[in-house]
């Protein structure tokens, strides 16, 4: 299956007919906070991090310590994702966002962003992947996503976010 | 007491003899390079961020998110805090850094720079202050400190920095 169709002259890999890339372009920034802001599941304080993170990359290149995967059909990007290694560990890595359009939900492109994620990440020398959710209702579906795929919740802590809205750390360590 | 000794020019409370001040001049990214290298506590990926949050809000001023305390005495830096709000909660706050000149330990620096954060965290609204450590050896007397200090341990990550070398998150609740 070949239907992904990438942006033309960037480097992807084809998966379920979803073209893959690593590159980052200037219009990712803007395409990533229209993606984020899709979901509804993000406030526009996240929104706009999500954004710095591409424009922060855009800047420094990869000594800014943000890598992305991005899946696009028809040249269009249907969901994304955003790690890098841990400052100061050995061989930890944060895997900071996952985000699918919700038109894709349910049609396994979360599970191949981070399959891709982590194939990528144990290629750099990456071990133990964390990612951090909050305890509120709305996570429920990404805490089962993450279970689903090895995840455990290794701390928790209390009111992080706000009263009531605890902070879950999950980890994956890689072999 | 007033033989603190502040930077020409630049506002100052005066403490124990101390200088504290909160404005950030180039001058301290250095300054705190040379701090933080000199206790021997951290490596130079650790110093080098050190100096990159000073130079970040330099950069940026307050929107960097880091805020600072440094502590003088005679127009010469003897410590300093760094700590901010973390983006996306309501009210939670890191300390990033307490560094205090091996000269000057067991002076009741540390303590004079981790109370003056606590009530600038305050007064900004901050309500959790939340310190990260390892559990090396090494770390042991500063993990006695904060205990003293009303910090509670309230998660651990094994093997985060590296294999036997976990991480530790403290939290302390501002009234």
């Amino acid at each position: 299956m070949r239907d992904g169709g990438a942006k033309k002259g960037l480097k992807s890999e084809y998966l379920h007919g979803l073209a893959l890339r690593e590159e980052v372009t200037p219009e990712d920034a803007r395409a990533v906070g229209r993606l984020v802001e899709s979901t509804g599941f993000f406030t526009s304080a996240e929104v706009e991090i999500a954004v710095e993170l591409v424009e922060e990359r855009l800047a420094r290149g990869p000594a800014s310590g943000y890598f992305f995967v991005f899946a696009e059909a028809s040249g269009e990007l249907v969901g994304y994702s955003c790690y890098g290694p841990i400052p100061c560990t050995l061989n930890s890595f944060d895997l900071y966002w996952v985000a699918v359009r919700p038109s894709e939900w349910n049609r396994g492109v979360g599970g191949l962003l981070v399959s891709a994620s982590e194939e990528k990440i144990h290629k750099a020398g990456g071990r133990r992947i964390y990612i951090e959710t909050s305890t509120r209702a709305q996570y429920e579906p990404t805490r089962r996503f993450y279970e689903r795929r090895g995840y455990s919740r290794e701390s928790c802590l209390r009111d992080f976010y706000a009263p009531g809205d605890d902070k879950i750390t999950y980890v994956k360590e890689l072999k």
